[in-house]
């Protein structure tokens, strides 16, 4: 292998961590290795003291990820026998936002004996729901104070972000909002708990808490607005200094060394988001063009150069992406769940024993029923709502709706329907960005939907009328961070001296170009128009029944009625 | 059994025929036999010439009924140890519109060689929609000529009643037209096989050859509007003598007699159609108590003394049910046919498995699971129109809508959202009814339904805020034609003057009474606030997309897109 050098990528998901080897002057993928979180999402019961969750809590163990870093990067070392004197950068991602609380030493509070059987002292990841009352006064204060930050966020903060999960630690445990010295991404943990340096990075400070590049953080009077104890919650627990993505945060010191088998002094970049380092990994290094990460959930992003505020999106934030870019996210909340959910809760015992007869997985059978039909055949259409809408309408509240069904309807009808229904929910993502100012001029994308199911991907190009390419990586997210760490190195050490500079020779993509089919994508016109009508019939207002079905539901189940 | 005295219904079936021996002074049922039809529906080829039929043709051999009377007659007495002079009178049901061409002497044209392979010679079924281009322009003259007799049809003629299906003959069999003596109802053409008289009954002439008591059919000018050659169709190939239901058509003859058993001179009453003979069978002999025959699909029966115009219902003819009554008819076309495609479509491998080691039927543990919700804990709603909506709005093209849906959606949530989806479908039949001057007051029911599902019963209670009660007999219907049976025969034979008097005797039902929970009603008239708001979206023309995606479906399926 002589002096090739290396940079290392260490992805953190939902609920494994993964390694990544990559050879920086080619991107080849050399090793990879996984490791599953010990405790997994704690939902129900804390392991440490036995106590009942309540609902809509999501936690996680820090020591989980301490795990991921001592088995796996000695595990891709060993595979591709590479020495770490080689590996000269390495880059993190994580889920985002998914914050802890830390002491002075950047120890996390549930570390500490005293805190241990503490649920507020642990992390608390994404999916973490039960800061939902305070994201509605939030929001409610900041629209009575017409907060500017707001139209950044398409007009809503979530409750998955930081400052209602932080104001959820000071209502519910203030001993351990007062405990706590710092509150910090978990990204940027990671980055501390390697190198000794807190960066905190400019993408999850824009996208999860409210920062921006110019602007800064929401004013103290804001906080105070809030509650008077979160006045100084900025300089308090967190920091002004925010460091761009694509910068080198630190190096490995000698507690970093020992856990992970690195040298001292291998160069670590400034924290970030899984979706966010998959966007140079596919090439994408300009305006214009969209990745879309589709998985259980679908992340759209897109790189502008003026800041536009475009209603119903996730964020748009400058260096949020890459740096010097305003970077504009949106997302679809139910993709492959949407099909999970149809394949656990709808597919009969027939299709079942069909697929195990002919060998074939069960959503294999489905797309092979499924892609002989014609669009527009089954009848049916369907809003993609089973879990809310998150970009456009950002509406939690609205529900799965389906029309079109007759006794003839078949399963693989419902299936290709419930796969049109997300393809027109990117066409309404798509359509919004451009009536705002952010062209969409073709779409990449990658995950394991984008990879696995050519169907899909045909049926996204004639919805939307534009051209896919797909990623070549089946783990584009870690070499989006292994970039980042080569970048972090810089060229003097055998890296690259920007993320541009890297997007143009470590990413692959597939050969095969999606490009849609000029007499299905007119029929999908006609579907879409509908589709259009029921999305605002229902999304916008003029019918709320979806709420208010919501509403008798959750009274019926607390029990109004017997 | 001494001289006690013993009356026959023969009640055919879609797919069967059934024979019931009735004691006439108990009402008790003594002895039952099920023939199936050796041919049953022909849809696809047709046996005496291998030819293909065309899409939406269902035909019958006539041949099928003449083993009904063979078969099942004689099994019945035989079963009962009855003499055949201890059986006073016979009564016919069928279903209807099902009508077939004959020669001068009753003969089927289908029997005869040299018709033997034209489908236009063999019985019409119910369920043949070939007709619908005819009754698509009957409609249309109609309108254009302000025909007063639409109204009573709730503004519209069905495909599937008998003047489209004449009309049909003469488009594509001119031949066959001119070759048949008469055209007849099938239940018409069994009376006139048994006794040799035709007695075309008021039911079937009223309800689906738009004839009226006072004002007869409709004119000739209206025929001649609708082709010059049907000007005289009445004349020519039917008869403006039609017989109350209710009355002795003739007696047993000796074809009739060497065919069945039964002795010559036995009373056979006027014919009548499956539905309607169940409503005096029930007990209801007056106005504002409603049946409900409650299978594949749903029928609602209800009599009155003045005759209302209620859109969109079925239709109301005088003598249609009971003599000198008002009968009111309304449907729903997928009720059973709704669990059943669910059931085929949509329930899991694992819900399978359970039932099997459990033991259970499929639909009994759907039950079980759908029994324990409370109303509105789902969350779900739909509307009711999986094969169209047959009352109210009366359109075919109107399909399946669906609302609610999400990733914690279980299998037994939507069986019960489409249960709940008919019961309010009934309940907005019921307000039709009631606000154009159609009291319901009271709902019996009966039907494989009615017996066998409690919880489904119960919701319906809940939902309509009426008492349900249930027939005792599990066939209603041949019991209904055993009392009109009865009734032909007369008192002094040891019948009834009338089927008033039969009514007071013979019926039973069970002890069991639904009454509406309170508590559930109340959660039932939000959710049905919910359903009418989109009843009136979907089906009132604020939004045609079902029509729209039909249309669209139709193209794709016609090649249009490839």
């Amino acid at each position: 292998m002589g002096n090739r050098k290396y940079s290392l990528g260490i992805d953190f998901g939902s609920l494994s961590g993964r390694a990544l080897l990559v050879e920086v002057d080619t991107g080849r993928e050399v090793a990879t290795a996984v490791r599953n979180y010990t405790h997994g999402f704690i939902e129900d019961v804390l392991p440490a003291s036995g106590q009942r969750l309540p609902h809509d809590w999501t936690i996680q163990d820090p020591e989980d990820y301490i795990e991921v870093l001592r088995d796996t990067v000695p595990a891709v070392l060993k595979e591709a026998g590479v020495s770490p004197e080689d590996v000269i950068g390495v880059g993190i991602d994580f889920t985002a936002c998914t914050c802890l609380p830390i002491d002075a030493e950047g120890t996390p509070l549930c570390f500490l004996p005293e805190f241990r059987k503490e649920p507020h002292a642990y992390v608390k990841k994404w999916k973490h729901h039960a800061a939902q009352d305070e994201a509605n006064r939030l929001n409610a204060v900041a629209a009575r104070r017409g907060e500017a930050f707001l139209a950044r966020y398409g007009g809503k903060i979530s409750s998955e972000w930081l400052f209602p999960k932080i104001w959820q630690v000071l209502d519910e445990a203030p001993h351990i909002y007062t405990a706590a010295d710092r509150f910090l991404e978990a990204t940027d943990w990671i980055v501390l708990l390697l190198t000794g340096v807190e960066a905190r990075n400019s993408c999850t400070a824009g996208y999860k808490a409210m920062w921006h590049k110019r602007d800064g953080y929401p004013s103290n009077e804001f906080f105070k607005a809030l509650d008077p104890a979160l006045e100084h919650v900025v300089d308090e627990k967190l920091s002004r200094n925010i460091r761009p993505i694509g910068e080198k945060a630190g190096e490995i010191n000698a507690r970093g060394a020992e856990l992970t088998g690195l040298l001292p002094g291998t160069a670590v970049a400034v924290g970030n988001v899984d979706a966010h380092v998959a966007v140079p990994a596919v090439g994408i290094a300009e305006e214009g063009r969209m990745l879309m990460i589709m998985g259980t959930s679908t992340c759209h992003m897109i790189l502008g150069t003026e800041e536009h505020n475009v209603p119903g999106m996730c964020g748009v934030v400058e260096d949020g992406i890459l740096p010097g870019y305003l970077g504009y996210e949106a997302g679809q909340s139910c993709v492959g769940d949407h099909f999970d959910w149809f394949v656990r809760t709808c597919v009969p015992e027939s299709y079942r024993k069909e697929a195990e007869a002919r060998g074939l997985g069960i959503h294999a059978l489905l797309r092979e029923k499924a892609s002989v039909q014609k669009p527009g055949e089954s009848g049916l259409l369907a809003l993609d709502w089973w879990n809310g809408n998150r970009s456009v309408l950002v509406d939690v509240d609205l529900t799965g709706m389906m029309v079109g069904l007759t006794l003839a309807t078949r399963p693989e009808e419902i299936y290709r329907a419930l796969i049109e229904a997300t393809a027109y929910g990117t066409r309404m993502i798509i359509e919004t960005f451009e009536a705002n100012g952010v062209p969409v001029r073709e779409i990449l994308a990658c995950g394991g939907i984008a990879s696995k199911d050519p169907m899909m991907m045909q049926i996204y190009a004639d919805v939307t009328r534009r051209e896919f390419r797909i990623s070549a990586s089946d783990q584009t997210v870690a070499l989006g961070s292994a970039m980042f760490g080569a970048v972090a190195a810089g060229k003097a050490r055998g890296g690259y001296n920007s993320i541009f500079e890297a997007a143009r020779v470590m990413p692959r993509l597939k050969d095969l170009v999606y490009r849609p089919n000029p007499a299905h994508a007119e029929v999908y016109d006609r579907l879409y128009a509908e589709y259009r009508i029921l999305h605002d019939y229902f999304g916008r207002g003029e019918n709320d029944v979806m709420k208010r079905l919501k509403e008798i539901r959750r009274q019926a189940r607390e029990g109004g009625v017997t």
